[in-house]
């Protein structure tokens, strides 16, 4: 059975600690700095032990980095400076081409960067699930530097979770997650505050769809932003393009291109 | 027990009818021009007798015409000349000002503009549903000309119906409604078709939620968009102008701004 240590028991190390051990795929060591989070980890079952020693990571075969963006950078480096030769360490944050050109080249440790997309709505142990509709897409970032086995074996641990890997470049993944993701929160953010009280008081369903993404913590989407700028921008400028054709369509009664064409 | 006439059974309608049966608030006449509607609308009891027959208004108390936007100046106007002096009369457009103004007027009918928030993922009997979220929001749109008891006599339906009555001025219904509605449909349109194959292959449930009303039938929206024109360009505008303030303080790297302040 495989050892997988996760270290920060939150949201997603939290449920991805739930559903190893749902499935029985490995033995999970949860390691978190803070005990409260690890005693609460360990009585919900998203762990078989709990430590607050980084140390644990030398009796595993494979790590997982779940700490906050900011911090995923120098959580990984000393887990890499902890780890047996050969562990694969991997992380899940949500911008891969700065952290990715970071830690690939961590020396004997074989790092694969990952990402898997949970959706962003809670935070900490409590809002950790093990249930997931099948197919949730988890990305994994090789490079030409990564080694071929720890990538087939991450890929194998993800298909085990009933996940689905998409395998793209950290580039394609930062491009593709200021599409889906961080341009959609932002423009939730927009939407969400020019709504007016006649407004607020009439919103029906699909402006709390469009608009529930705004409702996460904001500091946990600004170290998003913040590391994930320039795709940011330009998915921005893009999108806004967009609007102004749209605009121009709609001011000359082309409204048929406005629902259609585009 | 009260009568009320139901014209044209698709989602809008055929929800009423369903609710209002299920709660027992009144008998419903169910009119449809097309019979295979109206035998669905029977069958899935939405209606207590249903008629192809517009003259059927005459023994309603109260008319609620649920046909498509585009139709329901011309529809309203016919029932008025078929029911009996005094009859309530209502409709469910999507839009209120260019309908109000065209229907106050009516004579020997009492009209009082509606507009339930069911959301618009649907169309049609068979996406019809009486169940409800408790307290959706039922706008109505009185005018100086509106009769009182009317006004009273619906306001009371809808909390029968258990949703909430929002009184606003067809205007004010209409420039939030292009803020809560019309505005995050354009947008979703935008995303929707922005998002490239990888993006598309990593999105998660906060792109599904952004983009689910873009699916909804685009002839339905292209009127709603069409009548309600102005204020959608007022809420484009604003919207252009809140992004171009968001993109300035990105690429001068204010992301507290971006995220929490706007």
């Amino acid at each position: 059975m495989k050892r997988i240590a996760i270290v920060g028991l939150g949201l997603i190390g939290g449920s991805l600690g739930l559903r190893i051990r749902a499935l029985g795929l490995g033995r999970v060591l949860g390691i978190d700095e803070v005990d409260q989070v690890a005693q609460r980890a360990l009585e919900r079952g998203a762990a078989d032990e709990t430590t607050r020693d980084l140390g644990g990571v030398a009796e595993a075969d494979i790590v997982i980095v779940a700490v906050p963006l900011e911090r995923t950078i120098a959580v990984a480096r000393e887990v890499a400076g902890r780890a047996r030769q050969g562990t694969i360490i991997t992380d899940v944050a949500s911008v891969k081409a700065p952290i990715v050109a970071a830690l690939e080249g961590l020396s004997g440790v074989r790092y694969v960067g990952g990402h898997p997309m949970f959706g962003t709505a809670g935070r900490g142990i409590e809002e950790a699930g093990g249930d997931l509709p099948a197919g949730q897409p988890y990305v994994v970032t090789p490079t030409a530097d990564t080694d071929e086995e720890a990538l087939q074996t991450l890929v194998q641990l993800i298909r085990d979770l009933g996940m689905r890997p998409a395998l793209l470049s950290p580039e394609e993944h930062d491009r593709a997650a200021a599409e889906v993701s961080h341009l959609p929160y932002l423009l939730a953010l927009l939407l969400s505050a020019a709504a007016g009280p006649e407004a607020r008081e009439i919103a029906g369903p699909a402006f709390r769809d469009a608009t529930r993404v705004a409702q996460s913590p904001p500091d946990l989407w600004a170290e998003i932003i913040k590391q994930n700028r320039q795709p940011v921008l330009a998915a921005l400028d893009r999108f806004g393009e967009g609007l102004t054709r749209m605009r121009e369509a709609l001011a000359r009664g082309h409204i048929q291109w406005v629902v259609r064409a585009r």
